[in-house]
This record gives C-alpha cells, structure tokens and sequence, in this order.
C-alpha cells in the first residue's frame, strides 16, 4: 500500500477577505497542503461559510496568536498594506515560510516604499521578500522564505509586457486597466455600493495609484527602465480584470516577429494563454491563467497587448498557491490547475 | 401676454437618499412648482451634483431649519421611519402641506404602528395622514394637507389587487415580492455592496417585512379582510420592482371576466397600464406607471396577477409629487407624465 | 506502486451548450471518468475552448458518429427535448449507460408527454428512464442504463418540498421561480439579449412551463398528489437559480417540528445544506449543492420553503455526474464535491 | 390667448433600433416638433411599445413610404451604414431636411469611405453633409439641411480632445473606449448574449473600429493632423460610453494651464460639463452632456482626458434632436433639457 505523504500544514492569516477566503478554500482543496486554521481581525468566532458559503470550507475563524498558530510549516498572510508586514515578522521569526499578499514586501527601494505606503511595519525585513511572480523569478521563489505576492495590476501587466520589455523595446507605454469590483475589497462604502456600480464604469486613483512602482520595478529589472503611464476603472462585475496596453516600440515589430516573441516565451508557462484575439475576462474566471493577446497595429505602428486575468485568483489567491507549490518543490499547478 | 402662474413653493427635507433626490429632480422641473431647497441631515453643504450628477439639479444641501425652510407651501418629507414625524409635525405647525414618504403616517392603528415601527415621534398627529395611493384614494388626498406616500411594496401590490379586492374574491393571497437594490437605501452595508449582489437573488425580512400591516390595512378597506402571505427579494439591478400574487379566488373566474374587471378599473386611471402578457420591470424604468397583467390559470384555478413598477418613481418619488398634484388642483400627470 | 484503475469512457453528445460544455469539463476532471469525445449539432470542429475559453477543456467538437462514438461505456446526452430521444436510443442499442439532459424520458405518462412536447422521438424507449433526482431515487438510479436528468426547476423545488411532500402535508402549494439567463440557453435571441435583460426581472411561460408535469409527478409518488402553482421569472444574472414555496399545510406544523423534519431528511444527503437564514443563489454558485431554507409563518400558518441551486450545476451537469457516480459504484460526490 | 406655434413635422425612419426609438420618444416629447410617423423595416405593423414599452411613445410602426411620408418638414434616418444614404436621398429631394445617424454623410473623403465601408448608396450626395457635433460646427449646422450626426465614440473623443487640438499640442493620443451593449445595437448575436456578457469585459474591433477616419479626419481640422490609437471594449452594461485618452503634448502644460483651457473652451457650452474628478457613466445617464475631467499627469508628463457620454443619448439620438434644434433655429436645450 502506497504510503501517504505527510501535507505541509498551512496558515492563511485575514481570511475574511476575498483573497484570504479564496486562499484558504484553494489551500483545504489541494492535496499536498493542510489547512491548519484561518484568522481574521474583523470575523473571529464566525465560521468562514457564514461569510462565503460557496467556498464550502469548513473552518472557523480564529483570533491569530501567534503562540497558536505559528506551529505552522507556511502562512498565506491576506492583511492590509501596513499591517502585514509586523505578522510577517512574528511568522518569519518562528521559522515560517511566507506568502504575503501585501505590498509590504515587494519594493526593493524603501524610500518608494515609503512614498507610496508610509512607514513600513517591519524594517528588519524589508526587502528581504522575492517578487512572487513565478513566469518571471521562479528559482527565487523556489529558494524564497518570504515570497511578495504581486499585485493583481502588476501581474497581468507585466506579464503582457514582459517579452517586449526583455526585448528592450518599449519606448512608451499607456496601460489602460480595468478590474471587477471584488478588486475593492469588501469593506463596504459608496463606491462599491451595487447601486453605484451598476451601469457604470468610472477611473479611480487616476495618477496616484500604488502598483504604479512595482510595475516599474520589475520591468526595469526586466530591461525596459520606463515610467509607465497607468490608470484604473471599476467596471460593474464581480471578478476579473483586463489591462489593455498600447506600448510605442523602439523599433517595427512584424505581426510574426511579435507573435514569435510571445509564443516563444510562453511555451514553458503553464499559466500563461497567448490566444488569437483579444480576450474577454469571462476566458479566464476562475482560473489562474492569464490570457494575452499582442498585435502590431500597422494603422499606428503602436503594439497591442491585451491581458485578462482573474483579479482573485491570478490576481491573488491562486498565485499564491503557485508560488506556495514552488516553495515546496511541487508541480507548479498541483491543486490550482482543475479549476 | 399671458400672465405667468405664481409656483407653489416646495421643500424637499431629505434629499440625499435616493428618493428624497429624485423628488427634488422632479420638482425642480416642474412647471408649477418651484424647489425652494433641498436639506439633508448627512450631507450638508454639498451640491445635490456631487451626490447625483445624472440629476442634474442646482441645488447646494442644507441643514433642515425650520425658521429658514419653514416658509414654503409644501413639502416632501424623505426621512426614515421614526425620524420623520417630528419634522412633519414642526412643517405643519407652520400650515405647510405634507406629503411624507416614510411610513410615520400610512398606518390607522396606533398599536400596530408601534409593533413595527416602535414609539412614535409625533402621536398628537398619528392617524391624520390620508394614504396617498392616488388610485385609491384621489378625493381624500385632494383635500388633505397631510399625505402618506406608500410604500414601494404596498403600491405594486395594491394595485395589482384592488379590483380583486373590491370584488370580495381573494380568499388567499400569497405575494413574492422582488425589488432591485435601490430599494435597500443608500447606506453601504455587505448587503448592498456590489460583489453581495452581483449574481445573487436573496429573499430578505422574510416573515417580518414592515410593509405588510400596510398591505393588509389597504386590502380590508377595499373588501378583503386578508392576512397576505408577503416575501420580498433582492435582485441584481438598480431600480425596479416586480410582485408576483396568487390568488385563490372565492369563486371561479373567467379569463373575460377578469381582463373586463381589470380594465374597467384601469380605464380611468392614467398611470396603470393593463398589460396583455407578464410585465418586465424595464417596461416602467424611470416611469409613474404600474404595469399589470392578470390571467386566471385554468390549470389550478387560481388567478395571477404580476405588476411591475419603478421602485423609486411610482413607489416613492413620481407618486409623491401625483400626490402634490392632486393637493393642488393640479392635472394629475403634470411634471411626470413626459419621462 | 498501485495499479491505475482503468476509468470509464464517457461521451458528451450535445457539448456546445451551457449545460453539455460544463458536463464536459466535469468529465474531463474527473478521476474515474475519461473524456473520450464532445460532440455537437452546430459547432463540430471548433474546439470546445473557443466556445468556452474558461473551462480549459482540451477537446475538439465533433459530428455525432454512433458507429465512431458508440465505442463507449457511458454518454450524457445534451440534446433539445424531442431531438434527444433518437440519440438516446441509438446509445443504448451498442449498450451504452446514459444519462439524459432533456425531458425525454422524464415523464411516466405518454399523454402527458406528447401534451407538453409533441411526438416522441423513440417511443420504444418511453417510460424506460429511472428519474435522475439522486436524494429520491438513489437505488434505482444505481442499477438503472437510462437515467433522465430532472430538469433545473424541478430538481430545486422538489428537493425543496421532498419532507413535506412525503409527511403528505401540502394541501396547496404556491412555488414562484426565479432563474439566471443561462437557464434560457445559448441561441441568441431578443429576450437573452444583454440590454434586454439588464435592469430587468421578468416572467416568462405563465402557465405553460413544461417543468410543471415533472414536479406533479414527482411530489405525488412522494406521497403529495397536488397541482402545484408554479411560475418562473427570468433575473439579470448568469447562473443561479432559486425556488421560493408557500405551502398551506394540511396541519399546523411548530418552528421545531419543522426544523426537525428537514434536517432529520437531509442528514444522510451529501449534496443538502439546510440553512438557518433564506440562501441566495451566490451562496451555492459552482457547486451541486441545494441550499434550503424552511420555516413555519406564524403570521399566515403557511409553511415558507427557499431552495438555491446553480442552475448548470446541481440543476444540469453536476447532477449528471452525481447519477454517473451512482451507476458506476462510486462515491456519490467523486469528481463534484471540490469546486 | 395666446397662439399656438405651428409645429414642425419630423419623421423618424428606423425605430425600430435603440437610437431611433429614443429619437422618437424625445420628438415626441418635443414642444416644438410633432412626431409624424415611426418606420421601421423590420417591425411594421407593431406599436412601438411593443418594442419599448418605457418610452411610451403611442406610434405604430409603419412601412417607410416616401410618398406618404415624404411630406414631413424634417426627418431623423437611423438606418444601418450604406442602407442609409439613398433613404437620405429620397428624402432630401423632396425637400426634407434631415439628421442621418448613419456613417454615410460623415467623411469627407471618399475613397477612404469606401474603404471602410464599402460602395456608396448616394453618390450624388457624398460630402454634402455637415459634421452635426454641434460643439464643433455650429454654425453650418443651423444652415445646413443634411446633417451627419456623428459616431458615439467620435462624439465624445472629439469632445474630450477638442481643445487640445486646437492648440495643435498633440503629438501623440491613446484613445481606450468602453461602451454599454447597446452600443453593439439590437440585432441578437452571441456577443450581445446575457450571458457572454455578464461578468465581461472584452476589446472588439481591435484596429478595425470604423470611428477611427472619423475622429482623424475632425481632428485634424481641429489643427491635430494625428493618428488616433483608439481601441474599443464591451462592457457589462446597457447604456453609457467613456473614453480615456492618454496624450503626449507637444510642449509641456501645467495642471493651470490645462484647467483654464478646458473651461475657456467649455463655458459657452451648454452640453459640455468640465468636473473635478474622472465621471462615471452613470453622471450623465440619460442626458445629452458629454462630463469631460482634464489632467496633466506629472508623473510622465503626459494629459489624461476622460470623458463620459451616455451613448443613446449624446451618442445619438439627443445630440440629434439638439441638431434639428440648431437647424430650425430654436434654443440649442429645447426638448432635450430636462430628462
């Protein structure tokens, strides 16, 4: 009889938040991972169903203590920008292996860090977290103990650009992004009220929005030093989120030259679709796969590069759980992949 | 020349929920009316733009002061249940007449009030309101100077039932009532924030809904003594509402015999339409009309009958200013009939 | 090392649909089942993911070839009522155990049949299909070679009124229906168009839903032989779909005796959550799970039932994989519990 | 007593589609225009409240016959592109004056007509329409007696960019557009399905939207001979369209600068509304404004435009009405005010 395997036990901290939840089911479901317990600050003593019936997982919240709960072999850490890195601390000093979904661990530059988010919560550690976008630094985060898991924006951005950046070829960049209202949070507030989303669609943060500077970061690191120009709207829907990017080339691009960078890149992804026209969000709900589309546009000379992803999900918890299978050697899509 | 008609001056108290704005968009466009100002307890100080753009109404939100807003002809009151009382009692000392949209003064019978509702904020004037469904009561509203606007439930479903009632046939009623999530006011709550409501129908205040002692008062008048069987809904849209009643008749009706009944009534009623097949709640957007059709089922005997209205016009804003309408020898239609 | 268990084949015939397309995808993850082939009427060739990107199915529609795909164990078909029938037929002459997404074989009564669908399309076959609600008919289902899968309406309200049903209380019952646009199907049409839908509830079929025979079959083999009231509404949303039940009980029944009938019912039902608050369809999205809520009114003595079900799950596709399970031996929830 | 003004006979030909029938309603509602007769091709003989029951337009659609209704003062045509042209040629020799929202009158070079839309239905006519953007051209409009209404998505990127190009700054512009379905018109077709669009957001027409000679051809009479980037996207809801434009100026402008020439520009314009922050589509639902929010963007020197219109309305069907307006010399708001 075939032995079973001893499952590496698994924390999610702020589970009461859509991608905390959504971890914590995605994390119950896998098969090399247990759920050791879920906390959350706001919902302590409420079982997770009584906020999230569909994920059907059955846990109740607890208050984290650290005493408690850091008897953990890894924690999928969902709190606010600000507030996590401090539990990251306390997770880490126990030995813990962190994914955190915060930005509190993705800028290498402290003083942006700080423009952007104020004081950070755990200076000790800053910088000390591998950017958690697996098609980009893989072997980092297979070798990582903090991994920062990327913004949703900044994951389907750079993953739309990230051929063109390595090919140094983009001289501009205009990102149009468009997200589903989960993107907000729950909190509830006049902007996410139904009423005020439905029929609507409307900018937000328009110049002043915070996964500016990680996108910068990593297509810098990428080959591609740009200040991106990047804007944000809230459209009526529960999940998914579409970036349309408009990048002046450097150089022309033919149709086949660009469809050979893209193909060529993708072929060892196993997360990343590039499909023959522009996709729509539906494509990939649900799902942790970004879906891209890249097109030189002869009328303008610009390139195309369309990006859908599930905010939640690509965007978020299903990442996680990707980078969480690459921390422990396990094929990349174990339990994210059926979905 | 003509000489121009001295408009009847209105105040709106209450205008930053959704129905107290959208009665101050009515008046201000109405040609006998003028809006003299529009106050709100929440959001004084801003323009009524900053709140509604879409309305389009010049008006900056004041402080409710009796001594300043005291000096008008009428008024619509948009407060909650309790709150109001008291203002519409200070408005009539001053002799200003009332239409008032909360339920304060729809209900005849004290102790039931306060069954539901609790204490009341203004007893000397409890019972003195007439209830302001036109279709229903257009003699005692004309001459009224405190009117009762329904509520959006009790308006559909009175309509939908009166020719039922007044017919002595409804044995039993049951109504399954659906409203889009205006209808659950402006305040955010997980209830009505977008992601809640996106993809999601959830009945609510099953058993306990507010606006059946108002249905079954409005029904024994007409002739049906009835304790209506009365669930509501939430759906995923803005503005509307559909209810959807079962009658078992006291005795069999044919299909004749029901639309005779139907459209005799309706024949001198400007804003209900007799529909020939089951009404969408987009068939009324943004309209004072109520849509019914009414069938008797062969197969069951029972007669159904569906009416759909806006939930923020005909059940609250539009009808309160038919109301003030018919309170100031005005053509019934006048100001709401164009939209 | 462990022997691989050899899976069984299973064909889709009819997967161009909502309902087929899904039950492909639970076929192709499903660890005892392997998905030999898709078939469709109007899409062979396409491959099944530029239909429905998001189920990540990799398979190419094909033209329905008995001599090509009658080489399988086991077939869920996905045809129109009437067209089903024939291609049922042609399966199970090879030998093949099918389950039946139309109403073909759901109905025990020929008259009744050809009353609501017109000639049948292999009346050799009528009557030979074991009714697929797995929570009624377990055993049957398990030795049976022709299972019909219950249609959406009927699985909810049926699983809704099952107790009450069997205790033979329901003197008369109202049930008002309310389903997601994907329940309409896929053909294009002006009432699935988006704008007509948006901000929009309306009924459809009054008094003609072909589901009505199905739910009188059913609720008098359980022991209530009643004509149910029953109407459906179409709302703004995808999937989901939710049964609201006024039952007029033959006796009074207490909160308690109630609760304790429901839950004591549902005890063994892997696929039955009996809910303390009215469920919303989110709550079950993506799941075969019947959420239900059941309660005595004081008010009225009527007996208030709510069932959710996602209409393509638990009303469609999962619920042919539950009957597949139960007539393959295998744990009821194998391949639809995780989602 | 005053004398009533003869009104001006106006026919609406194509009522059938979204932007007619809304044309209709609000000639109906018209002071100083009577609504002659409603033609469609595809529902003669069907009231229009059988269509659009919430418009409440009592007309009967009707067969278009030049002889019969060639006797009108003014026509709105809103026929397809290229079926429009030689209706516009019946019309207009007999001496009707007419507003076409089709393409056909809108460019003023031919073969770059022909290339996006094939052969000509009216070459004896091609060019002798004005541009009917009224912000633009008002006064050839008030002289002209065939005027081309323009696209929705020019209106508003024309509108949003106008004084920037007559300021001759752009180098370059992104324009990314979203729109409402009824956009993609009321023909039913897989894309338009409730279903493929809830929870969507999707580009369409990617290099191929035939707005785009439009918009060139009027920006550079503006004084910005450029090559517009502009894309276009679906979105989950009915009515309403935003542009987002990303403009790479010439020359540097401070934030005061750009501020002072957007409301310079705008203060005569009673439609155009310069606000403070980027609009929702919901702020001018149902209104023929065109919300345009202006910013220069320090952080990569570029301007952001955003501008909101609803697309039925200013999109179409108002800023129709507002043209006939200007054409038979009446206030530039009268009839299209106060909604």
């Amino acid at each position: 009889m075939a032995r079973r395997r001893t499952k590496t036990k698994v924390l999610v901290a702020g589970g009461s938040g859509y991608a905390g939840a959504l971890a914590a089911r995605l994390v119950d479901r896998h098969p090399d991972f247990e759920l050791r317990a879920v906390t959350s600050r706001s919902d302590a003593g409420r079982p997770l169903t009584a906020l999230y019936p569909h994920h059907r997982v059955d846990a109740v919240l607890e208050e984290l203590d650290i005493d408690v709960h850091g008897d953990v072999d890894a924690a999928i850490v969902a709190y606010p920008h600000g507030a996590s890195a401090p539990v990251v601390a306390q997770l880490r000093e126990r030995g813990v292996r962190v994914v955190d979904l915060s930005a509190d661990f993705r800028l290498n530059d402290r003083a942006e860090y700080e423009r952007w988010y104020g004081e950070h919560g755990a200076p000790e550690l800053f910088g000390c977290g591998v950017y958690g976008l697996p098609e980009l630094h893989r072997e980092q985060i297979a070798a990582a103990d903090l991994v920062a898991n990327p913004g949703c924006y900044p994951t389907a951005t750079l993953l739309a650009l990230a051929p063109l950046a390595a090919a140094g070829t983009i001289a501009d960049v205009v990102v149009d992004a468009k997200s589903g209202v989960s993107g907000a949070g729950r909190t509830p507030s006049a902007k996410t009220h139904f009423v005020s989303m439905a029929e609507n669609v409307v900018p937000y943060n328009v110049g002043a929005h915070r996964h500016m500077p990680e996108i910068d970061q990593e297509l810098a690191i990428l080959g591609a030093p740009v200040t991106t120009t990047f804007t944000t709207h809230l459209m009526p829907l529960d999940q998914g989120e579409l970036v349309s990017c408009y990048v002046t080339p450097a150089e022309e691009w033919t149709p086949a030259q660009l469809d050979a960078a893209y193909r060529g890149w993708a072929e060892d992804l196993e997360f990343v679709d590039i499909v023959d026209t522009p996709p729509g969000v539906r494509d990939v709900r649900d799902t942790n796969v970004c879906a891209i589309h890249a097109r030189a546009d002869e009328r303008t000379g610009k390139l195309f590069v369309f990006a859908a992803i599930d905010n939640l999900w690509k965007g978020a918890a299903s990442q996680a759980l990707q980078n969480l299978n690459l921390m422990y050697g396990l094929p990349e899509a174990t339990g994210i992949e059926a979905w």
